[in-house]
């Protein structure tokens, strides 16, 4: 058993739907979420500025003493996990290895497609953590880079909005792939568009697989939280806090609580 | 006659459609161009946090012992300039004052509309600025915030572009607006589309109306560089420098100098 909280951080709001997903299957752990609203988005910038960016989140999660560090932000997993990793003694755990592994999981053809930022995939992170699951699979990718703010204006159904994801998802169709992997946590939200384009395809959501790798963990160790033990979890933002509490409530629904503002 | 330099910045590397402009226009000034990419976009983001960011830049320029700051940002000109004027004591111009009178200038029925990010129209500034020229003009203004993600992924011309733009342009159809103000220095990139949409109307793009002002007080003080001083420019990025010495070529044509990192 361990007490201590759960610390997740993203570039902004999107890594809500993982923060929701921990709190649904593991109840009884408290979060520390930070979003790092101020310096938003990370997925059109350099592979150093993320892992600059990365790492003053975790160290400031690692001061609300958490047991360990998720990163929800596809793109800083993508290129910065590893640095993380050497920097602080902590268990950290990025979404793309949950995502591969569902995937894996999943495919039937072994041909899955993976759509994300343009720095996530420019990282080959999918590609790579995909074939170490299974090293015969067909890894197909696409660069997605406005989806993000066609979510983040809420144009989720919107007929341009379609039009631009038959763009980015064109590629895929001639190779005929099974499973699609959603490589950033703002693509959930045009599942339904996704699944109308491309009805065959199972669609990845890794904020549901992250959730899972987090419960596994804790539970082979012996780390979960003592049941019932009800202390309230935590959100901060750099920038300040408004926006948060308004959309914050769209992803965290019964779980919503409002955010401080803090400097890094 | 003052030989210091002129400092510039901006969120990114769209204020330098400004800096060709004023490069071009006065050709024996210095100019120190400072864009803030890792914190970029700012359009999104709010007043406290685009205050922080824009002292901090300041900060930078000022060490660089200039004579004039130009902000050339039209989000951090609509919510920090009062403040960035009432922190420094050197000349600090900002784009949107100059955007303003052009369209007082320009138009003949006094119907003016604006277009600019969720940040610069919520702040009123134009609005604002364009009464102070004449109090009768009516004003309409219409955030646009998936113009920037569009510019900065090169689709200037496709039919989701388009689409998109119809969508924030027609409100002005039936208030007969006869001037349309381009508040924001990424929109220039999309006059063709935007005179293809609205062919009557008469685009008022604020970078060469800055650096036309920027001539004007120079000259009014006495304060222009010695003809063919020829020190040169320098540009600086706060994100790793491939993309500016990537797209910067494009903005700048002739004038292009490769940026250097800094942290501020």
């Amino acid at each position: 058993m361990d007490n201590k909280g759960i610390g997740i951080f993203d570039s902004g709001l999107g890594g809500l739907t993982v923060a929701k997903e921990i709190m649904e299957m593991l109840p009884d752990e408290q979060i520390f979420y930070l979003g790092d609203t101020a310096r938003m988005p990370y997925g059109s910038k350099t592979k150093e500025t993320i892992i600059k960016f990365s790492k003053e989140n975790t160290a400031f999660l690692l001061k609300k003493n958490v047991k360990m560090i998720v990163v929800a932000c596809n793109t800083a997993s993508a290129l910065a996990l590893k640095e993380l990793k050497n920097e602080f003694e902590i268990d950290i755990i990025g979404v793309i290895e949950a995502g591969a592994r569902a995937a894996v999981e999943a495919t039937v053809n072994r041909r899955i497609g993976v759509i994300g930022t343009r720095a996530t995939i420019a990282s080959g992170a999918y590609v790579d953590a995909i074939k170490k699951y299974d090293s015969r699979a067909k890894v197909f990718t696409s660069a997605a880079p406005l989806l993000v703010p066609l979510v983040e204006e809420g144009w989720l159904s919107n007929k341009e909005t379609e039009s631009i994801l038959r763009h980015y998802l064109a590629g895929f169709g001639p190779k005929k792939i099974d499973t699609l992997v959603l490589g950033c946590t703002h693509y959930p939200l045009l599942k339904p568009l996704i699944k109308k384009i491309m009805p065959k395809v199972t669609v990845i959501d890794s904020a549901r697989e992250i959730a899972r790798t987090v419960r596994a963990m804790l539970e082979a160790r012996d780390m979960t939280a003592k049941k019932g033990a009800g202390r309230k979890s935590e959100f901060f933002v750099t920038d300040t806090p408004a926006q948060f509490n308004k959309v914050g409530r769209f992803f965290l629904k019964k779980f919503m609580v409002e955010a401080k503002k803090v400097r890094l």
